[in-house]
């Protein structure tokens, strides 16, 4: 089995992804889309940002849009640790590492840093987070897709045995991975901290880009709703794959792309993953059902498409691209 | 308006769409898949037919499964109507267009007139078949999709402005259309009696086949429990197309084929026709979201295959074949 | 059995129930509960009514609000016909009977007469009414319980014998009823027109008085949403009853009181009933699952509470109250 | 606030609940209720005891059904720990608050160690369990309301206070609670150690008992699913309480008692709440929404039906008990 062993007990403690930073060329476009259209709660706006929360969650942002000159990239992903010792624990683990740190200020969190991933994914680790009263039993603000939770992030990596290695080290857990038979390499992973299917996934590509962050949904009809919805107000474009259910992970998923090409993924049905025990499922990279149980095949752009990260080179897949692409 | 004006005082009454006659090779295997897979309730079986109910039907049967050395045949489409007196002047109507009638014996059902459309469906028509009490609240019986009632055909012509007007001749009224604009000529009809969408669909097509019998569902919900069922009990070769919305009809549907090829829509969300001024819809023959509201392709098959109805000779289309499929 | 044989050739034909009209107190209140609570879509108003129709209705009307200073009475039950010459047989036949007639001007509407039935409940019957184009497509419109189409009916009767054979009269047929065994008496009678389980029903008591009027809604997801939206809303104490199923219908369902008290059901999952000889189901008086088909019991004021028709004597029923209150 | 702060570094690391062992007086009823009605699997019978897991879970067993002469009793409550040195921890930490400990067999276990909590309640506690291949894609196996997972015990405790300052003790997480204005004393608190809303709860009143144990399902439909299943099977007295949705927790719930009368909870939709700084949610204990977030009463039973436990003590409640029934 090519999956490490998991580390479980990492050197500092990451309790759960926590937000992301999206470039985007039109402020305004933007925050239509991820309010009435997805059904996010403005948190905090200005002629630059617009921050977002979903309908279940006490801390300040799951989204930051940002005005910019660089549409469609990905400024940062953030996650949250355990308590305030663990990012100084952070700090020191990632320059041990050769990675570059550095403590940096971001609006309604606490200390905050900022670092990268051994293939250079933007990272930034905090503890607190300004936190705002439960509105979740506010049904009337209810819109769009309800989102209720931010789930996870998905990036193209050009090498993901390093990835998963690399992630391992600091106590993310595999639970399911797809293989190659015939080079006994990952072509791709699923990892968590927070007890779901993932934090963290990925998929063998072009990269470091992001190929999309996912948001938890009550139930598959909130995913019909929406479909409704953006088919009859011109946003029919817009949506990419689904609806379907993946073989990996069970997830009952919808892919859609922002105004500036992020790619969303709409989700819900993952499983719990708490135990420290739990056996990785593992995917032959020949079994179409492991991409979707029901076997329609991906558009070619969502093996294709994804948005860079701010300062991060792209570097071509090391291992041949077409067994995903094969009908 | 290509439409015909509907006749609102036809000939003869016919209550609704009642069932199919659909030819297998094993009869064995196909009861299997109706039964475990798709949920139906045998009503009678011997060892060349199987007489199948839907949940809240209180007629014998809605589809009989015809052990046949012409397998992927369709037999015949049946329909009920109003009493029995319509039964004679439909032999009266139908003979007066020079179609050929008889009366036949068909198990379970009172008399019955045999006959076929302009373009060579097989017709049968009865008004007493025998009454089973309701099982609908037996919820210990319900499995796969859970079929509750037969909702419509749909079938190719060679011709749909003919085929139109045939049907609107004794009382089916269009529904909704799509019209070609370079021609003025219908491309598909979805044309009704029992106060829905449809029972009888025609589209342009090399004809007359069957395209689907369609079967009406409690909720989405249970189209996503299916999809999962067949995809993991060996049967996600036989899912066609969807889950989806079509932009006409605003169904919410699923495209599956059974073990011969007989093409099954699984269905829910129509909506009320019973206004006799109710305006049919139109819908151009270049709008793609008339076939999926939210944007994907069917694919080709689902254009090109059909089942050929014993006995009917099968004519090429007369309008081309290529807008439908083009992208 | 108590239920007469169908009349299944009336002398002229009553298509299905049509709308409502509602006497309320603060014209701006209701409108604020129907629209923004429930979710129908104003088509008219001024500053005396509020005329509302839901989602896939084509029909201009199906509630009519009328600010009155007699809230929480009903003006008239609306019924429309399959053609204009049905409206002067209607005329006819109501003279026949005794009832009186009137032609009343109604704006949206054309000819429309007016009578009363044999218990004194206003009726107005019409064949055309304004059609405005379809907005069962317009997702964005969608909101609150998403209300798809007036439904049906339900009556207070001193006499529900005396109702029920005054509607078959003029074609209405029962589809379930309650039986008294011990002085085989009807208890409650369901009766439709338009192929469901009813468009007008009647229940023994203090009579006429509106039990309810019922809406028709895509899934009982939807009734989960207007729960939690009511309850989140100040609107908990205008919750009644439910969410439940009943027997009788195997309609899953929620009962809530408008501002001036009237009830109105929510309502989805009855069945087809276009066949002329569709058995009629009977309950028995002392099952109580008839009523809640999972065992809970209603509260009291589900049986006792109605609203008065405008002009119509209540009389007590003629039957004993106590067998359905008892637990 | 009478919350005790969370201790985020407790002596051991109690992972999640696990499995609850439930007498029963009849093995072969009760097992065809939890297969057939509930849906739960088999994974080993005996002349003398059924265990059982849910379809997404890989450890061997969450409940165990045990012949037994004193039927409806509570042989113990398990939790899993994070690793195997936990449990010796454990051992000392239990023996220095004065409680029994002991290391006893459990099959299908690995070392389980059985103490009991400071009001009684036998618990054991062990970190390996046989692990079972998946099957929660295997969708032919599927039956009654799907259960996916245990997701929590619910108890009465006549000292609330002292309960949870016992489990906070050792990393139990208050998500929620009820508060007595008057007395600044708890009325019931949910704890959680897994993420979720709760792993235990405690409620005031004559205790120790079970209140319920809770299972996971995918959706609302899937409960009303249930409902239909057993109120047409023969169970409808085994209904207690809803389809509701709590106000406490955000859940979607349904109580059913077992035929021992253990009472089941079904639930989904509760909420994330890993953050180990997520504030406790105060609710009002004259907040009648707190119990039932549409109003709709629990029923008598609901508040003072609970199982014992075996070789535990019930002592009456020390806060009057009148609060909670009141309308």
């Amino acid at each position: 089995m090519p999956v490490p062993a998991p580390n479980l007990y990492p050197d500092f403690n990451t309790l759960r992804l926590s937000h992301v930073c999206l470039n985007v060329s039109d402020l305004a476009r933007s925050r239509r889309f991820y309010t009435e259209i997805l059904g996010f709660q403005v948190t905090h706006e200005s002629d630059t940002h617009v921050y977002l929360r979903a309908m279940e969650e006490r801390g300040h942002h799951c989204v930051i849009l940002q005005a910019s000159d660089r549409p469609g990239t990905v400024e940062m992903l953030g996650f949250k640790t355990f308590d305030e010792a663990d990012l100084d624990r952070a700090d020191v683990y990632f320059k041990a590492r050769g990675r570059p740190t550095q403590w940096v200020e971001r609006p309604y969190q606490g200390r905050t840093l900022r670092t990268s991933d051994n293939i250079g994914i933007p990272l930034e680790f905090y503890h607190r987070m300004d936190r705002l009263p439960p509105i979740h039993q506010q049904y009337a603000l209810y819109r769009g897709v309800k989102p209720l939770r931010i789930d996870h992030f998905n990036v193209f990596s050009s090498n993901v045995d390093d990835s998963v290695a690399f992630y391992s080290d600091f106590g993310f857990r595999v639970t399911e991975y797809t293989e190659d038979e015939k080079t006994g390499r990952l072509w791709a992973a699923w990892m968590h901290r927070k007890g779901g299917v993932h934090d963290m996934a990925f998929t063998n590509g072009s990269g470091p880009r992001l190929h999309h962050v996912a948001f938890w949904v009550p139930t598959p009809l909130n995913i019909i709703d929406l479909l409704d919805l953006m088919a009859t107000t011109g946003h029919v474009a817009n949506i990419e794959r689904g609806p379907g259910r993946h073989g990996i992970s069970n997830a009952f998923f919808l892919y859609i792309l922002d105004p500036d090409g992020h790619r969303i993924e709409i989700y819900c049905s993952d499983y719990q993953t708490v135990d420290p025990d739990l056996e990785p499922i593992r995917w032959d990279l020949t079994d179409p059902q492991r991409q979707t149980l029901w076997g329609a095949a991906a558009p070619r752009s969502w093996f294709e498409h994804g948005t860079e990260f701010v300062g991060a080179e792209v570097r071509a897949s090391e291992l041949d691209a077409s067994p995903i692409i094969a009908p």
